[in-house]
């Protein structure tokens, strides 16, 4: 197979086909992909073949946390671009509304964002992208890490929503894949303390081991955190977490899963606690790449399992399987 | 009587009493009331002797919304100030603490403001007050105008904390004064549009008259607003002013009365909708008596009733009983 | 003559020239000019032909202060538009670069801006532009109301880089169209005291005539602004600017010409000082056009004298000739 | 000696005298000073007995980088404080004017701050201080750890004035105790590239020995970075570290020395940098006495030289005397 794919068909019916080699438009670099992340919206669509309004209507492949190396450019890109690792900005915006132009582009309407029914997502051998959602790797990081700029994009949107400052104390609740880069990131920009929960005890000792404040998410927290960073989507975390915050505190709201969580007024009123949702990012993956080669944002310990591009639905069943998991990686080749 | 004050002894029991002059200590000014707005808050204690935590349990002056004159100084003041109009900012925070030293103020934990029990407040012929506090009134404006820079000051913080700006379309929901100010606060800083609801005819006429768009409550309003500024504490219009807002519109919690609301948490991370509350207000003094002088906040047609302070008790009742009304005003000796 | 176009062939050599009708591209409008005001870049390149490293190499069409109908709209365009007065945003960006995509497009190195060579500019019948960039015009406002968004814009961005807030004491030095129309957005957005300061008493009567505080040049002003908009050009108005300004005063650099100018480093550290300057602007063509809707800032005053296209030379030296003068209009077919 | 104290009757006429202990106001803490940090702004008053209208009238104790051990309270203090470790902050703000009440205490102008006339500094064995600024250490620092909070405080205040975020590229043009310091902050708060200039290679070999990138200040730099920490004071090094930013970029002028400097107006506005300057700082403490205890930022290797109380003349005189020096700290009663 020249460019072996991981498509979805339907919920549960995931197949490996070989796809057409794109050729890049004139703006575009095919990149060979190296490595791809799964989150939990890939399982999502796996699992039911929609995510609220968007509906897997026609096969799609799956997959948009990459990272791969250049092998071709189009018409109006410097060839000497050829050999480059980058990593992928899943997310193509229109560069023409209101919200691109002010620079908010991951609210744009028209985004075109891979594996976002009907968009072709990135488990394959081969992808086109614009080139200026083609990022370069810093020297010295690996495929793996630099598809890791996705996730970690995550936490520093989520960290710069918040306003995270020198000396802050950070709660970070849920300690998946995202909270654990949320909160590597929140500790790299000089907060003071950072601790995290979670209801899993093999995720809080993933926690310690990245020497953060780990804790059970059923313990009665003090109100004296400056930021509430929410990465498990649950309804009790949110309402814990804001009452944890002190007066003036800031609260993103990054995990998703909850729908109508009940808020609290007066407490909101009473200390000017500020709360706000993160979609996706925008302008993150240069900060999100330095901060993975600087080693201030350790992604090596999120990746637990690996899979070939052929084992794409068993990195897509793993957190179901395997309790004891944070990130699947999908590699393709290996490295050099 | 040489210093008549509305004490409030208990829920429907308030006495105009004789109260000691106060003699200012040396950082204090000495302030002949003439005019005091009666706020929410105010009615809220005359009927039920506590708000939250704050209970009445010793009498209490009553009344927070003041400006008056100058009559005496303490002895580290220039006594050339006697004569001078202020406004009388009515809470006086320690300026030792965190949120102190960091400007933010209204979040001092150990704040003394006027009618919070146990503190007295300012319907009486005078009061001493940190001079600090006691803000100069620009040229050409009245007592009353000057007393107004309190809700006004409310409407300022809200557009502050929204980040209003240039060009901006602007929802305010609830039609009271403070509504009614916030929105013309909101006009004033350059929103190209206001936008205010409410239930009550009287009120959405009263908003006509400022030559703000008013509309009814029950209205669909498109998503198209940049800020929402929530003055009725009404559950239903802070989930139907959320749903109002385009992606990344900020809004502010200020009416108080609503309890726990339910969030639409997929709302506020898709549009990535910055919430938060206001209480009271910091550092908006100078500002709100500059917007009032320059005519940019019209006042009177907020205030319909005015009354003596020996007449406390009606206009702490006229909300009840003349449901045309919007700010009741007590005023002290007539203006010169 | 189908296109009659204003034609700089070198200084002081305009030609009025028949140029091909434009056709517009899939994504632009083709727009009738209906005005377009005459900028001092635009009589520089008239007098020298350079502007720094712009050099005029071949003929290029002047102008670039524009508004006008849409006539035509490209593939991609909805046809509904044809007939709607817009704005000319003159400066396309790239969208692919960095500071395109923070929202900082002014900032682009690929931007394309009419009349910077070798890009024709405005002073034609036709033109064809992004539609990004064409922008509707508010009901009621005249074609040449909309082309004053160009400068206004000039004025939104340096409020807006100088945070002017409302209670902001601001300082404009300078009192030509540029400056008088800062001043009025710096009012609009509620700064309580705006005063302008100028050589020219023509200049400083046509400032007493919008209302503004209008002081000569050399008047010793004390250091009591918020913020100092330079909009002059002029070393000794900056030199003086900086001294104006109480602790924490914001300077933006908006006048062109001064060069090199010393600056006095223990004043900025005393007082914290901060300076910027602007280049060009961003994001401010909705906002000017509803503060030129609704009033707030007025246009008519600053347009002194019209001119039609084949009079254009006219229009490029009244500066020179009338000194009495503010801005030059070149109007197209009269108003319907 | 009960309280021997380094005063400063003259230049270079500095003498061990015993001053009475101070009795701690109600609101103050006394303090058993154990380390202090030697500035350029004390060796300056030794020199020359004035820093610009700040003239030595009177005799006064030099010093203010100090941290020590509450020996004693005030009436109104916890006793519970004695014992505690604590930096102290030295300029207590009125917490009366309008810079203080917005947060902005640096710029009060009513300050009290140690060692700057009349005020007596801290060079002694006993000073007592306002207890809101005697800042808790964190546990497991030194003395001269805390002492150093202050020097550390300068680059907060200015990595905070700059807007330091993840990803930035950070120049910091001089290499002595306060960049060095500064440049460390820059990276602890996420700088993706930290870049150190000095004319001095002992300096330069400083900052090598902690992983900065260093150069000689003669080295042409490329336009690349975000952010200038200019930390100098020499004009040269402003000016070359105004052409290093990139569009967009921020320069921070820390470095005290330079008097007037030429500004190149067309780079500022064509690169549209903004440029401020630091007084001092505010609320930094607690984030400076953090990225202390952390580790992020590395005090030992600045501390070059320690004297005693009774060698402070030596002190002050160290950096005449030693070329290859940092930050001498004048040390009390041994470390327990």
């Amino acid at each position: 197979m020249k460019n072996p794919s991981a498509v979805l068909h339907a919920p549960h019916d995931l197949r490996i086909e070989d796809r057409p080699v794109p050729t890049p438009l004139p703006t575009q670099v095919l990149v060979e992909v190296r490595a791809t992340g799964i989150c939990g919206s890939d399982v999502h669509y796996y699992d039911h073949g929609r995510i609220g309004d968007f509906v897997l209507d026609t096969p799609m492949v799956i997959g948009h946390e990459s990272a791969g190396t250049i092998v071709d450019v189009g018409a109006d890109i410097d060839p000497g671009r050829i050999g480059e690792m980058v990593a992928l900005e899943p997310g193509v915006p229109c560069r023409e509304c209101a919200q691109c132009l002010v620079g908010r582009y991951n609210l744009c309407p028209d985004v075109v964002f891979f594996a976002t029914p009907p968009v072709d997502g990135s488990i394959a051998r081969f992808v086109a992208i614009e080139t200026a959602f083609a990022h370069p790797a810093p020297r010295g990081i690996s495929h793996e890490q630099a598809a890791m700029a996705e996730p970690v994009s995550v936490g520093v949107w989520a960290c710069r929503k918040a306003g995270v400052a020198p000396g802050d104390r950070v709660l970070v609740t849920g300690a998946g894949p995202v909270g654990l880069l949320a909160a590597q990131v929140a500790r790299a920009v000089g907060a003071a303390a950072v601790t995290v929960t979670d209801v899993n005890d093999f995720r809080l000792e993933a926690a310690r081991g990245l020497a953060l404040d780990a804790r059970g998410a059923q313990e009665q927290l003090e109100a004296t955190y400056d930021v509430l960073l929410e990465c498990s989507g649950a309804a009790p975390a949110i309402a814990g977490g804001l009452r944890a915050l002190a007066p003036a505190g800031r609260a993103v709201l990054v995990g998703m899963g909850a729908d109508s969580v009940p808020i609290d007024v007066p407490l909101v009123q009473s200390r000017e606690i500020t709360l706000t949702g993160t979609f996706r990012y925008a302008n993150t993956y240069p900060a999100a790449l330095a901060l993975i080669a600087s080693g201030a944002v350790a992604t090596e310990p999120i990746v637990t399992h690996r899979f070939s591009v052929e084992e794409a639905e068993a990195a897509l069943t793993l957190a179901r399987r395997v309790p004891e998991s944070l990130k699947a990686m999908v590699v393709g080749i290996q490295e050099d």
